[in-house]
């Protein structure tokens, strides 16, 4: 039985010598090398490869090393071999720092001042304190609950909203189709941590943007395909949005001719918020690869008719 | 016996009906109403009066309304008069967010990403997380204690440096002119919060940047006059310095054809990192008016051979 890996080669080599560490026993092939195609019970990777199951055809567990699964192609995947996206700690934390530095600069007037730094103007805008500051968190999953937490440590007014609820201490929850409007009626920030699935495809929309108050920030950490790119510069032109901060575009690279780029309200990260962490990543694995064996639910594992 | 108030007539408002609440013994008037001269106890302004002590004979205690003295006219005011900075609670939660946000502004490379968007490049750095970046204060008092404790709280490893060191759980000390290169020598990121007096005036110059870790980022929340903007401007084009964010300037505002406002790797912010709050600086000074009467030391009082 053998481990192949089909993803970055400096992560794959971080966990090829963990791998040696503490399962000498599973040989560990890093594509497109890949040793005896019917070894191969366990796979990592950010793509599968293709004719998965004609290729590999004792495949039982599949790894995909990103957290979010939208972009990973499910198709060639038997329902029957379980799919476990990477949940793990040096992500959250990742997340949860970028998101408290969003959440910050949108409260602090960032937007405002770098706007106008660009024509050397010196004006500010009365300031208030976090606890007046009301923060929404559309995602209560593995990143969005940290990030929730964290943000009412630093003494903001955090509720989160999920399809299902949720109960983390001191954060107000709103659940469902029908508490969003209630959800958004109280956010001046609202952050984006959903996963990206039929049901949240362009949940980021006019209609939306219209039940925040006047005036509110979005942020968005999630995926380029929630936001409707075109509602939003409609929703900043007329006031009805205060700035938005995208870490995130439909298209990535943003291309150069994009108008968001040059909005005065808008301001671009790289998809930067986080990446997993090769040492943390690996030890999350070989926790699962353990479950696994005992026949017990794994982190991260995917339920195939939600699609997250 | 009467209250003089000389500064924001706002901030006046409110704190004339807080003191009709709980000590409606003393008449409380706002400049340029002083009632009888001669029964003005107490003042608190942003600047005193000309003339103080010939209009105000029976002046025994006086509350500047900023937490920093720098500005404030002292040589009017006999030695055997007291004078009160503000000190309170909002001004130093206002400066920790300002703090949290312009470190993790500085850690997760916005200085470059900002200047990015200006070119419509989409280009990634190499993050790391909080626990590897090393922050320092410079000035450990009632703004930098809270500011420091709050990044050590979000995984910043966190240094402060004062003039004769502090005992904050989890922040390593540094104390007085011979500690100070070790200090600097172990900032990534170095956030000045040190009082003005003539002992810090121009610390932030070329000599200091060149004992940082080549390509540091500053954080000026002080005053304007600890920063050398010239040796600011050519540590940066020389790689030594990384990039740096200025709340403050030599000037205010900042002239518009100042070189600072167009360079690539600086963030302007107009002095808007924190101001105290009307309703919590009250409070504080109405304790410090108990203090005074009972004889006990008041938090705030300015020890006139430092200058803070």
């Amino acid at each position: 039985m053998s481990f192949l890996y089909k993803s970055e080669p400096a992560r794959g080599a971080v966990w090829a010598k963990r791998f040696a560490e503490v399962a000498p026993d599973i040989p560990f092939h890093i594509w497109p090398e890949t040793g005896d195609p019917l070894a191969v019970r366990y796979l990592a990777a950010w793509q599968p490869p293709e004719k998965l199951m004609e290729t590999f055809p004792n495949l039982e567990l599949v790894f995909c090393v990103a957290a979010g699964i939208d972009n990973f192609d499910l198709s060639g995947i038997p329902l029957s071999i379980p799919v476990v996206r990477m949940i793990e700690p040096g992500l959250a934390a990742g997340m949860t720092e970028y998101i408290m530095l969003t959440v910050l600069a949108a409260h602090r007037d960032w937007l405002q001042y770098i706007d106008q730094q660009r024509s050397q103007v010196w004006k500010d805008v009365p300031a208030q304190l976090a606890s007046s500051r009301r923060v929404g968190i559309l995602g209560m999953g593995a990143l969005g609950k940290p990030a929730a937490q964290a943000l009412a440590n630093i003494g903001f007014q955090v509720a989160g909203w999920s399809r299902s609820g949720h109960d983390v201490d001191g954060i107000e929850s709103f659940a469902g189709e029908e508490q969003l409007p209630a959800f958004l009626a109280r956010c001046d920030i609202l952050v984006c941590l959903l996963p990206l699935t039929d049901a949240t495809r362009g949940i980021l929309n006019r209609k939306l943007f219209d039940t925040l108050p006047k005036g509110a920030i979005l942020i968005n950490a999630g995926r380029g395909a929630h936001l409707v790119e075109d509602d939003l510069l409609s929703a900043l032109d007329d006031g009805q949005l205060g700035g938005a901060i995208l870490d995130v575009t439909l298209v990535e690279p943003l291309p150069a001719d994009a108008p968001l780029w040059k909005h005065p309200r808008v301001l671009i990260t790289p998809h930067v918020a986080s990446r997993s962490q090769a040492e943390t990543s690996i030890d999350v694995l070989m926790n699962n690869l353990q479950r696994f064996k005992r026949g017990e639910p794994m982190v991260g594992e995917i339920d195939r008719t939600l699609g997250y």
